[in-house]
Protein backbone atom coordinates (compact mmCIF):
# COMPACT_ATOMS: atom_id res chain seq x y z
CA UNK A 1 0.00 0.00 0.00
CA UNK A 2 1.46 3.66 -1.00
CA UNK A 3 1.07 6.40 1.35
CA UNK A 4 -0.34 9.23 0.59
CA UNK A 5 1.62 12.77 1.94
CA UNK A 6 -0.43 14.50 4.30
CA UNK A 7 0.73 17.73 6.65
CA UNK A 8 1.28 17.05 10.15
CA UNK A 9 1.38 19.66 13.29
CA UNK A 10 2.98 20.21 15.72
CA UNK A 11 3.97 17.11 18.27
CA UNK A 12 2.02 14.80 15.53
CA UNK A 13 4.27 11.84 14.41
CA UNK A 14 3.33 8.84 11.76
CA UNK A 15 3.33 5.06 13.51
CA UNK A 16 3.26 1.88 11.46
CA UNK A 17 0.82 -0.43 12.74
CA UNK A 18 2.48 -3.30 11.47
CA UNK A 19 -0.46 -4.43 9.76
CA UNK A 20 -0.12 -4.63 5.53
CA UNK A 21 1.38 -0.89 5.70
CA UNK A 22 -1.35 0.67 7.71
CA UNK A 23 -0.24 3.97 9.25
CA UNK A 24 -1.52 6.13 11.98
CA UNK A 25 -1.32 9.81 13.03
CA UNK A 26 -1.01 10.45 16.63
CA UNK A 27 -0.37 13.42 18.90
CA UNK A 28 2.56 12.66 21.58
CA UNK A 29 0.97 15.49 24.06
CA UNK A 30 -2.83 14.34 23.28
CA UNK A 31 -3.89 11.75 20.97
CA UNK A 32 -2.17 8.37 21.14
CA UNK A 33 -4.41 5.06 21.22
CA UNK A 34 -3.44 2.17 23.58
CA UNK A 35 -3.15 -1.35 23.66
CA UNK A 36 -7.26 -1.09 24.55
CA UNK A 37 -7.86 -0.62 20.74
CA UNK A 38 -6.13 -3.03 19.32
CA UNK A 39 -7.42 -5.97 21.86
CA UNK A 40 -11.50 -4.39 20.52
CA UNK A 41 -10.69 -4.55 17.17
CA UNK A 42 -10.00 -8.39 17.88
CA UNK A 43 -11.76 -9.26 19.64
CA UNK A 44 -14.91 -8.09 17.45
CA UNK A 45 -13.45 -8.99 13.73
CA UNK A 46 -14.74 -11.96 13.31
CA UNK A 47 -18.52 -11.11 14.24
CA UNK A 48 -18.36 -8.45 11.18
CA UNK A 49 -19.53 -9.59 8.26
CA UNK A 50 -18.64 -8.91 4.68
CA UNK A 51 -20.06 -5.32 3.75
CA UNK A 52 -20.95 -4.39 7.39
CA UNK A 53 -21.82 -0.76 8.07
CA UNK A 54 -19.51 -0.31 10.87
CA UNK A 55 -19.46 2.94 13.36
CA UNK A 56 -16.87 4.07 15.61
CA UNK A 57 -18.23 6.40 18.73
CA UNK A 58 -15.68 8.24 20.05
CA UNK A 59 -12.82 7.57 17.87
CA UNK A 60 -9.84 9.75 18.61
CA UNK A 61 -6.97 8.93 16.26
CA UNK A 62 -9.56 7.01 14.25
CA UNK A 63 -7.69 3.44 15.30
CA UNK A 64 -9.92 1.23 15.40
CA UNK A 65 -11.93 1.84 12.59
CA UNK A 66 -8.49 1.58 10.45
CA UNK A 67 -7.44 -1.77 12.01
CA UNK A 68 -10.70 -2.89 10.87
CA UNK A 69 -10.26 -2.04 7.14
CA UNK A 70 -7.49 -4.74 7.21
CA UNK A 71 -8.94 -6.91 9.62
CA UNK A 72 -12.61 -7.15 7.92
CA UNK A 73 -14.44 -7.18 4.65
CA UNK A 74 -17.01 -4.28 6.10
CA UNK A 75 -17.91 -2.54 3.52
CA UNK A 76 -18.18 0.98 5.54
CA UNK A 77 -16.49 2.79 8.40
CA UNK A 78 -18.03 5.95 9.61
CA UNK A 79 -16.01 7.47 12.94
CA UNK A 80 -17.45 10.60 15.41
CA UNK A 81 -15.82 12.41 17.37
CA UNK A 82 -16.62 15.51 19.56
CA UNK A 83 -13.33 17.09 19.53
CA UNK A 84 -12.06 18.94 16.11
CA UNK A 85 -8.52 18.04 16.35
CA UNK A 86 -9.53 14.38 16.52
CA UNK A 87 -11.64 14.77 13.74
CA UNK A 88 -9.06 16.38 11.63
CA UNK A 89 -6.14 14.08 12.59
CA UNK A 90 -8.14 10.76 11.98
CA UNK A 91 -9.36 12.39 8.49
CA UNK A 92 -6.17 12.80 7.52
CA UNK A 93 -4.99 9.17 8.63
CA UNK A 94 -7.75 8.30 6.47
CA UNK A 95 -6.35 9.92 3.63
CA UNK A 96 -2.98 8.73 4.27
CA UNK A 97 -3.47 5.26 3.97
CA UNK A 98 -5.69 5.44 0.88
CA UNK A 99 -8.81 4.39 2.63
CA UNK A 100 -11.47 7.74 1.94
CA UNK A 101 -13.51 5.49 -0.31
CA UNK A 102 -13.98 3.08 2.78
CA UNK A 103 -14.32 5.65 5.65
CA UNK A 104 -14.59 9.14 6.81
CA UNK A 105 -14.51 10.89 9.75
CA UNK A 106 -17.14 13.23 11.48
CA UNK A 107 -17.54 15.78 14.14
CA UNK A 108 -19.96 14.27 16.37
CA UNK A 109 -21.82 14.40 19.58
CA UNK A 110 -22.02 11.09 21.04
CA UNK A 111 -25.09 12.10 22.46
CA UNK A 112 -26.36 13.41 19.37
CA UNK A 113 -25.54 10.55 16.72
CA UNK A 114 -28.85 9.00 17.55
CA UNK A 115 -30.27 11.97 15.17
CA UNK A 116 -27.87 12.38 13.47
CA UNK A 117 -27.77 9.43 11.24
CA UNK A 118 -30.83 7.67 10.10
CA UNK A 119 -32.30 4.91 12.82
CA UNK A 120 -31.31 1.03 12.35
CA UNK A 121 -28.53 2.22 9.35
CA UNK A 122 -25.48 0.07 11.49
CA UNK A 123 -24.76 -3.42 11.76
CA UNK A 124 -21.68 -2.45 14.28
CA UNK A 125 -21.28 0.16 16.31
CA UNK A 126 -17.65 0.12 18.02
CA UNK A 127 -16.52 2.06 21.09
CA UNK A 128 -13.62 2.54 23.90
CA UNK A 129 -15.29 5.10 25.61
CA UNK A 130 -14.17 7.58 28.48
CA UNK A 131 -13.87 4.99 31.26
CA UNK A 132 -13.74 7.22 34.59
CA UNK A 133 -17.01 8.27 36.06
CA UNK A 134 -16.78 12.52 35.46
CA UNK A 135 -15.18 14.15 38.27
CA UNK A 136 -13.62 11.22 40.22
CA UNK A 137 -9.91 12.31 40.44
CA UNK A 138 -10.19 14.95 37.85
CA UNK A 139 -8.74 18.63 37.94
CA UNK A 140 -8.80 19.87 34.14
CA UNK A 141 -12.07 19.05 32.82
CA UNK A 142 -11.67 20.97 29.39
CA UNK A 143 -8.28 19.11 28.70
CA UNK A 144 -8.49 17.42 25.81
CA UNK A 145 -6.90 14.29 27.17
CA UNK A 146 -9.55 14.51 30.04
CA UNK A 147 -12.33 14.21 27.45
CA UNK A 148 -11.24 11.02 26.04
CA UNK A 149 -10.92 9.62 29.18
CA UNK A 150 -13.02 10.98 31.74
CA UNK A 151 -17.17 10.98 30.81
CA UNK A 152 -17.23 14.22 31.33
CA UNK A 153 -19.12 14.93 27.61
CA UNK A 154 -21.01 12.10 27.55
CA UNK A 155 -21.69 8.59 29.78
CA UNK A 156 -22.48 5.03 29.69
CA UNK A 157 -25.52 5.64 29.03
CA UNK A 158 -25.69 8.25 26.40
CA UNK A 159 -23.49 5.27 24.43
CA UNK A 160 -25.90 2.55 24.61
CA UNK A 161 -28.91 4.56 24.22
CA UNK A 162 -27.69 5.90 20.92
CA UNK A 163 -26.52 3.09 20.27
CA UNK A 164 -29.77 1.08 20.44
CA UNK A 165 -31.20 3.59 18.03
CA UNK A 166 -28.72 3.58 15.49
CA UNK A 167 -27.67 -0.61 15.29
CA UNK A 168 -30.33 -2.94 13.11
CA UNK A 169 -32.32 -5.48 14.87
CA UNK A 170 -29.72 -7.90 15.63
CA UNK A 171 -27.06 -5.67 14.83
CA UNK A 172 -23.76 -5.77 17.50
CA UNK A 173 -22.28 -3.46 19.54
CA UNK A 174 -18.62 -3.82 20.92
CA UNK A 175 -17.26 -1.72 23.87
CA UNK A 176 -14.16 -1.88 25.72
CA UNK A 177 -14.98 -0.46 29.35
CA UNK A 178 -13.39 -1.27 32.86
CA UNK A 179 -14.22 -4.23 34.57
CA UNK A 180 -15.57 -2.39 37.97
CA UNK A 181 -18.48 -0.74 35.99
CA UNK A 182 -19.16 -4.22 34.69
CA UNK A 183 -22.77 -4.06 36.74
CA UNK A 184 -23.89 -0.51 35.05
CA UNK A 185 -22.90 -1.88 31.44
CA UNK A 186 -25.13 -5.24 31.48
CA UNK A 187 -27.77 -3.03 33.40
CA UNK A 188 -27.45 0.06 30.61
CA UNK A 189 -27.62 -2.38 27.66
CA UNK A 190 -30.17 -4.31 29.05
CA UNK A 191 -32.69 -1.17 29.21
CA UNK A 192 -32.01 -0.42 25.99
CA UNK A 193 -32.50 -3.91 24.85
CA UNK A 194 -28.88 -4.82 23.78
CA UNK A 195 -28.34 -8.18 25.32
CA UNK A 196 -24.59 -8.63 26.45
CA UNK A 197 -24.20 -11.61 24.98
CA UNK A 198 -20.56 -12.12 25.08
CA UNK A 199 -17.42 -10.93 27.12
CA UNK A 200 -14.07 -11.50 27.60
CA UNK A 201 -11.57 -10.42 30.73
CA UNK A 202 -8.28 -8.90 30.06
CA UNK A 203 -5.41 -9.43 32.69
CA UNK A 204 -1.58 -7.90 32.77
CA UNK A 205 -1.01 -11.03 35.06
CA UNK A 206 -2.88 -14.50 35.90
CA UNK A 207 -2.89 -13.89 39.29
CA UNK A 208 -3.89 -9.92 39.08
CA UNK A 209 -7.40 -8.58 38.55
CA UNK A 210 -8.29 -7.53 35.32
CA UNK A 211 -7.52 -4.06 33.97
CA UNK A 212 -10.02 -3.77 30.90
CA UNK A 213 -13.35 -6.13 29.81
CA UNK A 214 -14.28 -6.49 26.36
CA UNK A 215 -18.33 -6.53 25.90
CA UNK A 216 -20.53 -7.96 22.54
CA UNK A 217 -24.25 -6.90 22.89
CA UNK A 218 -26.80 -8.00 20.23
CA UNK A 219 -29.79 -5.81 19.89
CA UNK A 220 -32.89 -7.99 20.40
CA UNK A 221 -30.78 -10.97 21.52
CA UNK A 222 -31.81 -13.52 23.81
CA UNK A 223 -30.07 -13.53 27.07
CA UNK A 224 -27.26 -16.32 27.34
CA UNK A 225 -23.76 -14.74 28.09
CA UNK A 226 -20.33 -16.84 26.97
CA UNK A 227 -17.49 -15.60 28.86
CA UNK A 228 -14.17 -16.19 27.09
CA UNK A 229 -11.00 -17.76 28.13
CA UNK A 230 -8.83 -14.26 29.68
CA UNK A 231 -6.41 -12.69 27.71
CA UNK A 232 -3.12 -12.77 29.68
CA UNK A 233 -1.27 -9.98 28.75
CA UNK A 234 2.38 -11.09 30.51
CA UNK A 235 4.05 -14.34 31.48
CA UNK A 236 6.00 -13.88 34.26
CA UNK A 237 10.11 -15.43 34.31
CA UNK A 238 9.00 -18.63 36.03
CA UNK A 239 6.19 -19.51 33.54
CA UNK A 240 8.58 -19.69 30.59
CA UNK A 241 10.88 -21.84 32.04
CA UNK B 1 -13.23 -33.87 67.04
CA UNK B 2 -15.00 -36.97 68.57
CA UNK B 3 -17.46 -37.90 65.97
CA UNK B 4 -21.05 -38.89 67.30
CA UNK B 5 -23.00 -42.16 65.99
CA UNK B 6 -25.77 -41.37 63.92
CA UNK B 7 -28.14 -44.01 61.62
CA UNK B 8 -27.03 -44.20 58.11
CA UNK B 9 -30.04 -45.66 55.66
CA UNK B 10 -29.90 -46.86 51.98
CA UNK B 11 -27.18 -45.59 49.90
CA UNK B 12 -25.81 -43.13 52.17
CA UNK B 13 -22.14 -42.93 53.38
CA UNK B 14 -19.63 -41.02 55.52
CA UNK B 15 -16.84 -38.44 53.70
CA UNK B 16 -13.87 -37.15 55.34
CA UNK B 17 -13.85 -33.32 54.81
CA UNK B 18 -9.67 -32.97 55.40
CA UNK B 19 -10.75 -30.09 57.24
CA UNK B 20 -10.04 -30.72 61.33
CA UNK B 21 -12.22 -34.15 61.66
CA UNK B 22 -14.88 -33.10 59.52
CA UNK B 23 -17.08 -35.38 58.38
CA UNK B 24 -20.51 -35.61 55.57
CA UNK B 25 -22.84 -37.57 55.31
CA UNK B 26 -23.66 -37.89 51.17
CA UNK B 27 -26.33 -39.64 49.05
CA UNK B 28 -24.27 -41.88 46.31
CA UNK B 29 -27.67 -42.02 44.72
CA UNK B 30 -28.32 -38.65 44.94
CA UNK B 31 -27.41 -35.71 46.98
CA UNK B 32 -23.68 -35.30 46.48
CA UNK B 33 -21.81 -31.65 47.08
CA UNK B 34 -19.33 -30.36 44.01
CA UNK B 35 -16.42 -28.54 44.21
CA UNK B 36 -18.37 -25.46 44.07
CA UNK B 37 -19.61 -25.70 47.33
CA UNK B 38 -15.72 -25.77 48.68
CA UNK B 39 -15.32 -22.79 46.12
CA UNK B 40 -17.75 -20.91 47.59
CA UNK B 41 -17.14 -21.49 51.10
CA UNK B 42 -13.44 -20.36 50.56
CA UNK B 43 -14.90 -17.45 48.82
CA UNK B 44 -16.87 -15.99 51.33
CA UNK B 45 -14.96 -16.92 54.43
CA UNK B 46 -12.82 -13.70 54.93
CA UNK B 47 -15.93 -11.75 54.78
CA UNK B 48 -18.14 -13.25 57.56
CA UNK B 49 -17.07 -11.50 60.85
CA UNK B 50 -16.54 -13.04 64.21
CA UNK B 51 -20.44 -13.44 65.76
CA UNK B 52 -22.27 -13.36 62.11
CA UNK B 53 -25.04 -15.02 61.47
CA UNK B 54 -25.55 -16.68 58.63
CA UNK B 55 -28.07 -18.09 56.69
CA UNK B 56 -27.35 -20.92 53.84
CA UNK B 57 -30.42 -20.83 50.97
CA UNK B 58 -30.88 -24.69 49.70
CA UNK B 59 -28.07 -26.91 51.54
CA UNK B 60 -28.71 -29.91 50.19
CA UNK B 61 -26.26 -31.80 51.90
CA UNK B 62 -25.60 -28.78 54.00
CA UNK B 63 -21.52 -28.28 53.13
CA UNK B 64 -21.32 -24.84 52.97
CA UNK B 65 -22.36 -23.97 56.44
CA UNK B 66 -20.41 -27.54 57.54
CA UNK B 67 -17.53 -26.17 56.36
CA UNK B 68 -18.03 -22.94 57.23
CA UNK B 69 -18.20 -23.65 61.18
CA UNK B 70 -14.42 -24.70 61.00
CA UNK B 71 -13.15 -21.65 58.36
CA UNK B 72 -15.17 -18.62 60.02
CA UNK B 73 -16.06 -17.89 63.12
CA UNK B 74 -19.58 -17.08 62.66
CA UNK B 75 -21.88 -17.24 65.40
CA UNK B 76 -24.91 -19.79 64.08
CA UNK B 77 -25.49 -21.04 60.86
CA UNK B 78 -29.56 -21.67 59.81
CA UNK B 79 -29.92 -24.14 57.00
CA UNK B 80 -32.84 -24.85 54.89
CA UNK B 81 -33.88 -26.77 51.96
CA UNK B 82 -37.48 -27.72 50.35
CA UNK B 83 -36.51 -31.65 50.12
CA UNK B 84 -37.07 -33.64 53.20
CA UNK B 85 -34.42 -36.20 52.62
CA UNK B 86 -31.69 -33.06 52.20
CA UNK B 87 -33.01 -31.98 56.10
CA UNK B 88 -32.82 -35.29 57.73
CA UNK B 89 -29.51 -36.26 56.31
CA UNK B 90 -28.23 -32.91 56.82
CA UNK B 91 -29.41 -32.61 60.41
CA UNK B 92 -27.40 -36.24 60.83
CA UNK B 93 -24.04 -34.62 59.84
CA UNK B 94 -24.61 -31.85 61.95
CA UNK B 95 -25.40 -33.81 64.90
CA UNK B 96 -22.06 -36.39 63.89
CA UNK B 97 -20.04 -33.89 64.23
CA UNK B 98 -20.71 -31.77 67.29
CA UNK B 99 -22.57 -28.86 65.87
CA UNK B 100 -25.78 -28.98 67.13
CA UNK B 101 -25.23 -25.86 69.04
CA UNK B 102 -23.63 -23.65 66.29
CA UNK B 103 -25.99 -25.46 63.17
CA UNK B 104 -29.88 -26.22 62.32
CA UNK B 105 -31.48 -27.30 59.55
CA UNK B 106 -34.64 -26.40 58.93
CA UNK B 107 -37.78 -27.92 55.96
CA UNK B 108 -38.23 -24.72 54.09
CA UNK B 109 -39.29 -22.81 50.81
CA UNK B 110 -36.65 -20.80 49.63
CA UNK B 111 -39.46 -18.89 48.09
CA UNK B 112 -41.34 -18.82 51.54
CA UNK B 113 -38.14 -17.76 53.36
CA UNK B 114 -38.28 -14.01 53.49
CA UNK B 115 -41.81 -14.45 55.66
CA UNK B 116 -39.88 -17.20 57.59
CA UNK B 117 -37.48 -15.45 59.33
CA UNK B 118 -37.27 -12.24 60.74
CA UNK B 119 -36.69 -9.13 58.28
CA UNK B 120 -32.77 -8.44 58.27
CA UNK B 121 -32.43 -10.95 60.56
CA UNK B 122 -29.20 -12.13 58.76
CA UNK B 123 -25.51 -10.87 57.97
CA UNK B 124 -24.71 -13.58 55.43
CA UNK B 125 -26.31 -15.60 52.79
CA UNK B 126 -24.68 -18.33 51.39
CA UNK B 127 -26.39 -20.14 48.49
CA UNK B 128 -25.57 -22.70 45.40
CA UNK B 129 -28.80 -22.52 44.10
CA UNK B 130 -30.29 -24.72 40.75
CA UNK B 131 -28.45 -23.50 38.35
CA UNK B 132 -30.00 -24.33 35.03
CA UNK B 133 -33.47 -22.90 33.75
CA UNK B 134 -36.63 -24.92 34.99
CA UNK B 135 -37.27 -27.22 32.14
CA UNK B 136 -33.91 -27.24 29.57
CA UNK B 137 -33.44 -30.66 28.72
CA UNK B 138 -35.25 -32.17 31.66
CA UNK B 139 -36.73 -35.63 32.04
CA UNK B 140 -38.39 -36.21 35.32
CA UNK B 141 -38.86 -32.80 37.11
CA UNK B 142 -39.90 -34.71 40.34
CA UNK B 143 -36.47 -36.67 40.59
CA UNK B 144 -34.42 -35.02 43.61
CA UNK B 145 -31.17 -34.91 41.31
CA UNK B 146 -33.55 -32.51 39.45
CA UNK B 147 -34.70 -30.27 41.88
CA UNK B 148 -31.47 -29.39 43.22
CA UNK B 149 -30.03 -28.73 39.84
CA UNK B 150 -32.97 -26.69 37.79
CA UNK B 151 -35.13 -24.36 38.53
CA UNK B 152 -38.22 -26.25 39.69
CA UNK B 153 -39.43 -24.92 42.56
CA UNK B 154 -37.48 -21.84 42.70
CA UNK B 155 -35.46 -19.65 40.46
CA UNK B 156 -33.13 -16.66 40.98
CA UNK B 157 -35.70 -13.80 41.22
CA UNK B 158 -37.08 -15.86 44.24
CA UNK B 159 -33.72 -16.24 46.00
CA UNK B 160 -32.48 -12.53 45.68
CA UNK B 161 -35.65 -11.17 45.95
CA UNK B 162 -35.94 -13.22 49.55
CA UNK B 163 -32.45 -12.35 50.32
CA UNK B 164 -32.98 -8.99 50.47
CA UNK B 165 -35.63 -9.42 52.81
CA UNK B 166 -33.61 -11.35 55.53
CA UNK B 167 -30.24 -9.58 55.05
CA UNK B 168 -29.25 -6.71 57.66
CA UNK B 169 -28.49 -3.63 55.76
CA UNK B 170 -24.60 -4.07 54.60
CA UNK B 171 -25.55 -7.68 55.07
CA UNK B 172 -23.71 -9.92 52.21
CA UNK B 173 -24.72 -12.36 49.84
CA UNK B 174 -23.26 -14.97 48.53
CA UNK B 175 -23.75 -17.19 45.29
CA UNK B 176 -22.29 -19.44 42.93
CA UNK B 177 -23.85 -20.29 39.43
CA UNK B 178 -23.47 -20.75 35.97
CA UNK B 179 -21.45 -17.69 34.06
CA UNK B 180 -24.03 -17.92 31.29
CA UNK B 181 -26.51 -16.39 33.83
CA UNK B 182 -24.08 -13.58 34.82
CA UNK B 183 -26.53 -10.70 33.18
CA UNK B 184 -29.42 -12.11 34.96
CA UNK B 185 -27.48 -12.40 37.90
CA UNK B 186 -26.76 -8.69 38.12
CA UNK B 187 -30.28 -7.41 36.98
CA UNK B 188 -31.83 -9.35 40.10
CA UNK B 189 -29.64 -8.31 42.77
CA UNK B 190 -29.67 -4.73 41.62
CA UNK B 191 -33.47 -5.08 41.15
CA UNK B 192 -33.79 -6.35 44.53
CA UNK B 193 -31.03 -3.38 46.24
CA UNK B 194 -28.31 -5.87 46.75
CA UNK B 195 -25.64 -4.20 44.78
CA UNK B 196 -22.89 -6.70 42.73
CA UNK B 197 -19.57 -5.70 44.54
CA UNK B 198 -17.32 -9.04 43.65
CA UNK B 199 -16.88 -11.60 41.42
CA UNK B 200 -14.57 -14.51 40.56
CA UNK B 201 -14.46 -17.22 37.38
CA UNK B 202 -13.37 -20.63 37.92
CA UNK B 203 -11.80 -22.07 35.06
CA UNK B 204 -11.21 -25.76 34.41
CA UNK B 205 -8.20 -24.66 32.27
CA UNK B 206 -6.78 -21.11 31.65
CA UNK B 207 -7.51 -21.41 28.26
CA UNK B 208 -11.19 -22.58 28.54
CA UNK B 209 -14.12 -20.88 29.34
CA UNK B 210 -15.12 -20.51 32.99
CA UNK B 211 -17.62 -23.21 34.50
CA UNK B 212 -18.29 -21.29 37.67
CA UNK B 213 -18.70 -17.69 39.04
CA UNK B 214 -18.80 -16.36 42.00
CA UNK B 215 -20.36 -13.43 43.03
CA UNK B 216 -20.84 -10.94 46.52
CA UNK B 217 -23.27 -8.65 46.78
CA UNK B 218 -23.51 -6.34 49.54
CA UNK B 219 -27.46 -5.02 50.37
CA UNK B 220 -27.64 -1.23 50.00
CA UNK B 221 -23.42 -1.15 48.77
CA UNK B 222 -22.29 1.40 46.31
CA UNK B 223 -22.07 0.62 42.54
CA UNK B 224 -18.25 -1.06 42.28
CA UNK B 225 -17.49 -4.09 40.98
CA UNK B 226 -14.34 -5.80 42.17
CA UNK B 227 -13.16 -8.76 39.67
CA UNK B 228 -10.74 -10.97 41.39
CA UNK B 229 -8.37 -13.21 39.36
CA UNK B 230 -9.51 -16.25 38.17
CA UNK B 231 -9.06 -19.30 39.71
CA UNK B 232 -7.74 -22.08 37.72
CA UNK B 233 -8.58 -25.59 38.14
CA UNK B 234 -6.04 -27.71 36.69
CA UNK B 235 -2.40 -27.11 34.57
CA UNK B 236 -1.79 -28.98 31.81
CA UNK B 237 1.42 -31.28 31.88
CA UNK B 238 3.52 -28.88 29.63
CA UNK B 239 2.40 -25.43 32.09
CA UNK B 240 4.35 -27.56 34.54
CA UNK B 241 7.66 -28.54 33.63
Amino acid sequence: MTMIDVPLYENERIDDLQLNGLHIIQNTMGFCFGVDAVLLSDFCKDRIGKGAKVLDMGTGTGIIPILLTEKTKASYFTAIDIQEQCVDMATRSVLMNGLSDRMDVRLCDIKAAGDTFPAASFDVITTNPPYMIADHGLLNPNEPKNISRHEILCDLKDIVSNSAKLLCPGGRLFMIHKPFRLVEIFEAMRENKIEPKRMQLVHSYIDKEPTMVMIEGIRGGNPRLKIEPPIIMYKREEENK
